[in-house]
């Protein structure tokens, strides 16, 4: 059997989750809702099953959704992309990550990644025969350590993986990073794969930037959408990418490698969402705010430090003054089974064993009152 | 970019789909229905939608979905499987064989595959870093080379990709073939991935045969079905993996890197469809059994040589009576063009460019009234 899969674990989410439901847990782990998304585009979805076009549709996605996306892109970005020959419908943002770091990587490239990183990232880039280099945010403030990251890229460097806003950090890069970023991607000239699934889930003022849209960037990004993460209906795994079309011919043939193609009552469906008035987006964020502060208020008063977060689902605390110091693992196990609330350690997202062991991530994309029973139980249990 | 990617064109089936729409002609290339699937199974995936349970399912398939495909693995050729560890629901049947190549093999290990062989076999084969090793059927029989498949086996092998009912040559493999390649593997200890999601489209009384039946294959094969063509809802991309479960953790460690999950609506709708009884499945290969005889008839009777089809959706057919000898792409080109009715070419399927060139391989997964078109206008061309 293939020895790097041999050797990984079962994912954390999963293996959390279950925990989770074992102990009758509140799951505050895997980044999911607990809400369901928009009525009407969960009908336009229902509704596209029913119109006689339940067969293969195009291999880079059904022409409505390709549409929306690109016109999403003009009014959110002022990103101009052909929806005949600039964006790639997948099954979800882990096969266009997947798709597009196939597209682009040979054997021994390198591939430059950012811990802590989204645990699909690193085993990808490795059974596609490249080298990951990675370059370390530190905790608390998660800037980019501008030297290591410049030492990091290098004649053989083909690709970078970028993810704002950044999952478990809730960093938002700013312009003043991605334009350094930039930088070294023009002076290597090499690609960027842009994981942006977060990309309406942003606070306080913070907007996402996409990388994209800095000079020279137009024709070097895979920019990746997400409706799971946008319309919160994370199952539905209905992901997208807009890029230069010099590149969306190799995106299209990997992910007819990967898939094929996508479900395209859900792709109709999606469509119906992207095309959502400027309110929604403002509101989705307004309401992941809302959680967000409730959350992390509570957090604190029960004790945790709690690190910022500028966007995404997730509040990365710190769990020392709760007095576990190096082990974060025995944490959310403990919490889960006696306190009855999951969380996510965060040395998960770290590849090697000498990572920050003192932080636990916890989603508050849930209702305010699972949000209130998982402080009072926490409250009580610390 | 990714060099193996670049070298490789657009897919045959996209190309002579789009050639076909631009010419306004019948499509008996790429193999999809023009019908829809069963009610009940559709109008289950509607309501499904409905319940609140959008989010991420399990990695490994909703219960349901899980519980169903061991059932039917029971109930059509004695298979036990466990639902919580021996099976696992892809994105689709591409995603399922992708996974399973990346579940085996390493870089340097060896794959037998079996030419003529559906378009991602071999690209994926290579990206992971392996070594294919082709075997030829020849027409107009398809008959197992004994000689060469035995001296394609050696001690670098991993695994062998059989697709049995077979795409695009009709082929139903024979017990007494089955236990010749059982033999291989098991002299060879290595793994089968069983492309079998044209299992219930068998006509003539022939019957498929799970490779994973015979003696010794429990352990070594991953067994793959399809929603899409056992329901003719190809568009929804729902594909199940049935292995043991020393084989399952690593499938499911691949799936988690291609797609993680998969739509839960369509999952509970394709249970409905597994739990159909047997007279659906029987109506099924009657109702397609009875197209292949309308377009074999009709394709003979205008000169055609007409290849036995034993199951799938496709007759290949030998072009040299209608005046084409060595150019079967040129012949494909010339019916969608002249005629209005497209076909794919044979040469498609096969890795080098020496390869039988008089066949096209027409679809008959269509309604009565399309076919007689489709041959009236074949007819009037020829
Ligand atoms: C695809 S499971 C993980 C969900 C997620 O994005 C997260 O929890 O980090
Ligand atoms: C996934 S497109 C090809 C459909 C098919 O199975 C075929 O036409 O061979």
């Amino acid at each position: 059997q293939n020895s790097l899969l041999s050797a990984t674990g079962t994912t954390i989410f999963t293996v959390m989750s279950a925990l989770a439901l074992e102990h009758g847990a509140i799951n505050l782990g895997q980044g999911f809702p607990d809400y369901d998304g928009p009525e009407d585009v969960i009908e336009a979805a229902a509704a596209a099953l029913r119109d006689g076009r339940n067969q293969y549709p195009p291999l880079t996605g059904v022409p409505e959704l390709r549409q929306a996306v690109a016109a999403h892109n003009r009014r959110f970005y002022g990103i101009e992309a052909d929806p005949a020959s600039e964006v790639v419908v997948t099954s979800g943002a882990t096969e266009a990550i997947t798709a597009c770091l196939m597209a682009v990587l040979n054997p021994g490239d390198e591939c430059v990644l950012i811990e802590p990183l989204y645990d699909t990232y690193l085993p990808v880039v490795k059974l596609l025969g490249a080298v990951p280099k990675l370059v370390r945010l530190s905790p608390p403030d998660w800037a980019l350590p501008r030297a290591e990251l410049a030492a990091a890229f290098g004649p053989r460097t083909k690709a970078i993986l970028l993810n704002t806003p950044m999952n478990p950090t809730g960093k938002v890069f700013t312009t003043a990073e991605l334009a350094f970023l930039a930088e070294l991607i023009r002076r290597h000239d090499c690609y960027a794969i842009c994981d942006e699934v977060y990309e309406h889930l942003t606070f306080d003022g913070w907007r996402h930037i996409p990388l994209m849209t800095l000079p020279g960037m137009r024709e070097r990004c895979m920019r990746i959408g997400s409706a799971g993460k946008t319309f919160s209906l994370t199952g539905w795994k209905v992901g997208y990418i807009t890029c230069d079309r010099s590149l969306a011919g190799n995106v299209a043939k990997a992910h007819q490698n990967l898939t094929f193609t996508t479900a395209p009552n859900l792709q109709r469906g999606v469509a119906v969402g992207l095309m959502k008035e400027d309110a929604y987006f403002a509101g989705l964020s307004a309401q992941l705010q809302a959680k967000r502060d409730r959350l992390a208020r509570g957090l604190a008063a029960i004790g945790f430090g709690v690190l910022p977060t500028q966007g995404s689902y997730f509040i990365t605390t710190d769990v020392r003054p709760l007095g576990f110091n190096g082990d974060d693992v025995a944490f959310c196990r403990t919490i889960t089974e006696e306190a009855k609330v999951t969380a996510i350690p965060v040395t998960a997202f770290y590849a090697s064993a000498e990572a920050p062991s003192h932080y636990a991530r916890f989603a508050f994309c849930k209702g305010e009152a699972v949000l209130d029973e998982a402080l009072e139980r926490l409250r009580a249990w610390a």
